[in-house]
């Protein structure tokens, strides 16, 4: 993050690829996680407010400092259909950043979700209204509005490094981000994984090991596994 | 808390106004917080058991030690209808301190829920007779009955002062205490924020921008924010 | 743990005795651990990643390595009708070591569940199929397969120590270790308390006080127990 | 926590008897905490910045928020010698609120340490003035000057209630907080206590079983401790 | 841990090989941990109350309640020079469970040290007297005598098994358990280690390259590292 | 991180400007982190193993994962004096991935530091060598070399985004990261802001309020603080 970085909204940013976003949409974070090469995944502590939401679009990014929610007002003019806001704090955080009226405001825009490493508040409202928040903590603390972050510009959010248009997938494993440059890639990694799967899944239901399926049992006899009674 | 506080039962206590304990009961947490200035909150590792529960009445408030329970047992005969057990620990405890049959004799007596800064167990009982229950862990590991704590005296649980008394307010987003001198003007402040909302709620979802209907265009300025492209 | 139980499988373990298997599964986990004389339980950061599910059977162990899942591949063909996989690792890790796919080949194979001291993923089919796992933590993050641990070693899972062959019992309050040589004992102590219940249950609810009912009113007087007014 | 607490500097507070202050210096945190029946101690998590620090005074209390220290510039002209100021702060927060200016202004005042639920920094200046400060984490990230807190209203400090002008009793092992009503009283305990230990002190040394010396022999027997070989 | 392990003391074990016990503390816990195939280590969460301390020797264990210290009492009759006190219990607890005066009557009987997987108390007397505590808080908590655990049983102490008699060896970077029958072996594997990094230290002081020395290149090829300008 | 990233070592890399560097070598981490606007500061948790040590150098990193520290063998090769290490892990762990023979090497190439978002080990001989290693955790499990990670791409170290080549500064306060190419401008902010404090903390120690000083009463009063008796 360079000095200029503060105060700063950017108006124009280059979203991933509307197909691969697409292609993406269609496939589960652990999958997605796997074909990149197992990064780019938030800590696990970041959970949705309530389970079965699935979500994929491209990352609009917020820095806001602790206790203080002003810029999550800023960036709604710079949201678009598809949108998932991501956004990282200046230090951690529980404080509750967002409750339902933002959440209103954000889904009038076309905005997907809320990805936030900070607090949430007003989640018996959100969940009614089924707009999923993926979060640090819950807390009815509110916040002011008196000191500027920036809009736009590369966060690091639960550990993961997150540039504006990116995209962002995330369901009940977690939050993976993937580079707008890697999107289509990643799209092609993940669907031959999942196509490979179904396959395996009849197999293991019907009992055949994985020990065979995966030829596993030269490598362990290499490796020095030793069978006892 | 005085030297004398251990080892006692309060037996008279003078409870917040009924009037503003029923006003307060129609309004959640957030708002509530809000309308105090952001004080009064307890910490977020305070979450309710199962979701939607929804709590509002007078504390009568309890002192434990790790590992021993022996008090809880005590406070039933103090109950009166429209309570909420307030537990504190005086010590960092995940212990499971209170299940079914302690919570049934709290129900008997008219209690509403219980809010203990420490574990309780049976919770899938406690799920199916629908008493909330707003805890920091949840653990199958029981107590002893052989220390004296204390009930109804001044006691701060999850971060939070808590006089017998004063009005608690738990939902989905936490729980709070409302001094209950203060429980009247909490709730016209509280009302007062609420009804501003609809209006609010409808604007928003309309597309209107939060920086123009709460004018922070010009403040955003002042401080510097700047656009590029 | 003696230096040679890393890359080993031992094959013949002794389960516990069915019929003693089979009236734990009747009972929970708190009536468990508390007829166990309050030992044996694993650390409350151990969660089910559904709410509901009851599980009891024998346990298979298996020594993880951070980020390495090898063994829950070897271990599949060591498991019987009933058993309970209890995975260890060797040092703290939240990696999603386990997911759908896995799950699918332990059930084929007659297993229960899983308690693992890590992570797992796939969490929304793992609740559609129904398969409960118990762990401390929910990540999409994969693992590799090239570091030998064990099955069937005695292991350490989430601060309880476990054998192969004992009996776990599993449910919304937690995971309790019952030492197969104690099953029988432990299922009659824990079937006497539940016993106690019902009539203790019902007395309560009518609003007798456990001052009255457990007679503690001499032992907190004696204890210096003050009322005041 | 009233509602007119916010933005409020109490400007006459009643410190402490300066006699019982002077006696209570001589003590260890251990032994008052002891003395008092085991409450009023701080969370373990509040630690000194450098090992050896003895400190005790009258506590000027600062209720801050979450990454703004404005406060701590307010309460100086409060200050008093012998004071000790005690910071909570309306959410958990790491943030650096102090540091090696705002130390030497303390000093210059009389103030004899900062306790504070939250971050210091300049921890090597802080240490080479020797002005002790106990902390609930170190951090360089500053803080702003622009929300109003309060001072010398009661507080909760790391669990503890704290109201201004109780004794502040802080070492190596930890913060304990005596009301100052009982300031006097706890001194009595508390050297009664440590007059009692230099004897069994030079008994245990020389070999002599507490087992014997506490005369713990029957009730260990009668509590059904059985002794194998 | 079978049932019967409450309320009991075992008075006669098996103490692991003097000269193996000789031999270890000799090296330090890396070394011992490394040679052991990398298990058996505490968590590192267990810290020395002041740095520098070395300790080897062998288990006498304990296992405590929350908030009961009474069992460090009945130890100290089974202590024998050289033993070293591993505790630990039944939930997590940060109480001070140990001051000075235990630590006197430990010494007194030729006890090297104290593990405890609690708090400790008295941490600037103990320095003084350099009697070391390896610990997981510090904490000025006092505890009761009222509830038994045992003396020598099996526990598990800060997620290691520990069986009496088992070697103990802490230093700055930890505690590793050495089981009592792997003792002498253990102590070979060390040494054999130890012998091999004095060479090695000249080496890579003098600018070799580990990836020289430890011939990796190959490897890493094989494995498709790629270098990149 | 893009899906080329993994096992990769970049050669060629833009070190902060020398000038820069030794001027930022004579400031401190807070004075540093204030004059680039309150960003770019590593997680509070990260921590000096010794006290004293003050460090600035040019930032050459390392990607790992958990329990492997094979890229720490293949950074050796890369390293030029001046040099700071900044290891990032794909997942959190506290293993032990370095220890005094790495840093013998690390040493003989001149590097100056480690800044390492895991555990370290041989934390006696790292102080006596005098060899700074600020780390999450220490911990003596060592760890194996069979996985690629990547040298010298952008890392995620404690919560802050690390380019190769940055400014790394650190000391008793954390560890802060000035971006390479705004190394000068954030040399002049900060000697500025030291220039100021040598007069600021001349007039507070002569018991100047900084209410005065910094001209605060007017905001105070406009913010509506009140003054109590």
């Amino acid at each position: 993050m360079s000095l200029n970085q503060l105060g700063v909204v950017k108006r124009n940013i280059v979203r991933a690829d509307a197909a691969a976003v697409a292609r993406l949409s269609r496939l589960g974070v652990a999958t997605v996680h796997e074909a990149m090469g197992r990064v780019g995944l938030m800590k696990p502590y970041m959970r949705p407010i309530y389970p079965g939401a699935h979500v994929c679009g491209t990352a609009v990014t917020v820095l806001l400092h602790p206790g203080d929610n002003w810029m999550l007002h800023v960036v709604v003019k710079q949201l678009q259909k598809g949108d998932v806001i991501v956004a990282a704090c200046s230090a951690d955080s529980d404080d509750g950043f967002c409750g339902e009226l933002l959440a209103t405001s954000f889904r009038a825009r076309g905005c997907l979700a809320l990805v936030i490493d900070g607090g949430v508040r007003d989640v018996r409202e959100l969940t009614e209204m089924k707009f999923p928040v993926f979060a640090r903590a819950i807390s009815a603390k509110g916040t002011v509005k008196s000191t500027l972050g920036s809009v736009n510009v590369p966060v690091v959010c639960a550990g993961a490094l997150v540039n504006p248009g990116d995209v962002i997938v995330a369901d009940d494993d977690g939050v993976v981000v993937v580079p707008a440059g890697a999107a289509a890639k990643t799209a092609d990694a993940s669907e031959a994984r999942e196509a490979n799967e179904a396959e395996k899944r009849k197999k293991l239901a019907a009992g055949e090991l994985g020990l065979d399926m995966y030829k596993m049992r030269e490598a362990l006899e290499k490796a020095g596994l030793k069978y006892i009674d």
